[in-house]
């Protein structure tokens, strides 16, 4: 077995241990875990990033469902040491919940239940799903750019430079970048782009040769394994990164889940965020310094940029100035907005302009 | 230029070179289209794929509305013929919608319209939007295994075999696969997988190597560029396609889109449809023989199994049967179900036993 593999499976066997040494001192079995809602999450000072605070729950057996809870736990971690780690398996997180059929009281009545028993272990343990070989139903997003790197896989180790080995949709990043090793790379900066089209756009128009940029497709509300690869390569290499994506509300979002992390992974925000992440625009002042054309926010964007304005991780003077200049204009801009200038703008004019006011590139 | 890319720019010239004509004569210029609509659909017999029927409409300058149509017409011909063909670049359906900005009477008013523009000049000059440059917003899926292909970027040709030069995640299909060209292979057939946890499963089993099966990730209903290329492979290499799907109705409508082509694109079915394409579950009599964990029909899924109880495409004695006996079961099966029998039974037991049934290996 692989050290990652043999320390995965000494933290989850420490688990039943745990749970095995109550019951021999005869003490009703139960695990502590901190309270995972919006009130106990809080911004850790010395890493700007998102993590729950000190109230935790107890889950005992004292209970019936605390009962249940613990035996649906030692079943989970049974699955996860033997099946996953001593064989080399993995499995998704919609598979897991129909493995457990055969588990009898331990069945898991949904994947819901499932996927929080197994966020449960990731705060206890302190190792990420991924550790554990669990991966998530749709894969990554790719990247495309100036580096060269090893993945570890199944049937081999792979060296693929993100440029010269991969075909034009890019090197598709896999469920576990820990299984990654960067070996040599030309790169200043990393641009992390909400939409697939954009991406497109960057690399067409040579954006990555030009300004050896590491171009990653966020895909939305980026999936784990692209925040975590995004962090790695923000600390392993010392590179800038700069995301881009729309200018509206949920957009932000995208941002602010790549910074600061996400309430629904805090347990692993200091793995996955990158506070030292830029954003890059669509800003709303862009709207008007750029006269990009626009959309009308929508009711439950107004709603939702409001909710950032009373949320901490917008609690800047940049982010009230420009959230509340957005609410004025009642308006939003797409990335793909920039299109209106010719096809070559973005990458000619707004990106080489933006990038030096964050003073990511020099003129 | 290459000689795709001039072809596609002679078809578009002689689109506008017969406006100018008519102009010439004094006739009011016009473009003949079929009609788009269920009703003008039929299954060419030789084929057996859906294609538009006789019934053609006359988009002509003698109302305002087809005035402008035609204008946008020539606007949208120069950009792809100037901007895209002549200097290689491309635009993604969005951004041609904001290009068109600066076209003053010929803007386009929303998306759809010149989505549906540059559909009708598919039609007209025979060719894919993908002929033209034409990306869509999100990029395709991934294909695994064994064959070696040859992919012509912008950034110089590409060879990558799809095992042995990817990672664990495959090779990324690209927008446009006609730039691809299939250099050697030991496949013996083809699975279309529509999940990526199950793409997952078979690669992590190993399903690939054992059966010299291409896994190809069709990711929900599949991608222009997904169906192509899966028709290119089963016409240009003679593989077999089967299907695997979840056992509900809207998973069938996958396979119907894959096999028989999609009512959108009815006009593309020649080169997008595989009518030789096999379904193989997961099918409604499998939820009994192999005793898969459900889920209840919800009230959407009967409706839609009565809808596709009265579409042509499903007016088999196969598809009657197994759709009536669906609604007798009143339950649906995903295809993550087999999980609940160990990891291994889908590769080892379902699978093999499927794909002997459909006569595509010999056991």
């Amino acid at each position: 077995m692989e050290d990652r593999d043999l320390q995965a499976r000494a933290s989850l066997k420490e688990v039943i241990q745990r749970i095995y040494e109550q019951l021999e001192d005869g003490t009703i079995p139960y695990l502590e875990l901190p309270i995972r809602t919006k009130r106990n999450i809080e911004l850790a000072d010395e890493e700007n990033v998102w993590t729950y605070g000190k109230n935790t729950i107890t889950r005992s057996a004292k209970t019936t469902k605390g009962a249940y809870q613990l035996l649906k736990t030692t079943y989970l971690c049974e699955l996860l040491i033997k099946d996953h780690l001593e064989q080399k398996k993995s499995s998704t997180l919609r598979e897991i919940y129909y493995i457990s059929e055969n588990w009898k009281h331990a069945k898991f009545n949904e994947q819901q239940e499932s996927d929080r028993l197994i966020e449960d272990l990731e705060i206890i343990t302190g190792l990420r799903r991924e550790d554990f070989h669990v991966r998530p139903e749709e894969n990554g997003a790719t990247i495309f750019g100036p580096l060269r790197l090893k993945e570890t896989t199944k049937r081999g180790e792979r060296i693929i430079h993100c440029q010269e080995d991969v075909g034009e949709a890019g090197y598709q990043i896999p469920y576990n970048v820990e299984n990654i090793e960067f070996l040599e790379h030309d790169a200043q900066l990393i641009i992390a782009v909400e939409t697939g089209g954009m991406q497109d756009r960057l690399i067409e128009n040579g954006f990555d040769e030009k300004y050896n940029a590491l171009l990653i497709h966020l895909k939305g509300q980026p999936a784990r394994s692209t925040r975590r690869l995004i962090k790695r390569l923000n600390t392993e290499l010392q590179l800038p990164v700069a995301v881009f994506t729309d200018g509206d509300p949920w957009s932000y979002r995208i941002y602010a889940s790549v910074a600061y992390g996400a309430i629904k992974t805090a347990h692993l925000s200091e793995e996955m965020a990158t506070p030292a992440a830029k954003f890059l625009g669509v800003q709303p002042r862009d709207i008007i310094e750029y006269d990009l054309s626009t959309d009308r926010l929508t009711n439950q964007d107004i709603k939702a940029l409001h909710n950032e304005l009373t949320d901490p991780r917008f609690n800047t003077p940049y982010w009230n100035e420009e959230i509340k200049l957005q609410l004025k204009l009642g308006k939003k801009a797409e990335q793909q907005a920039f299109a209106g200038k010719g096809l070559n703008y973005v990458t000619d004019t707004y990106l080489p302009a933006r990038l030096t006011e964050l003073g990511l590139i020099k003129r």
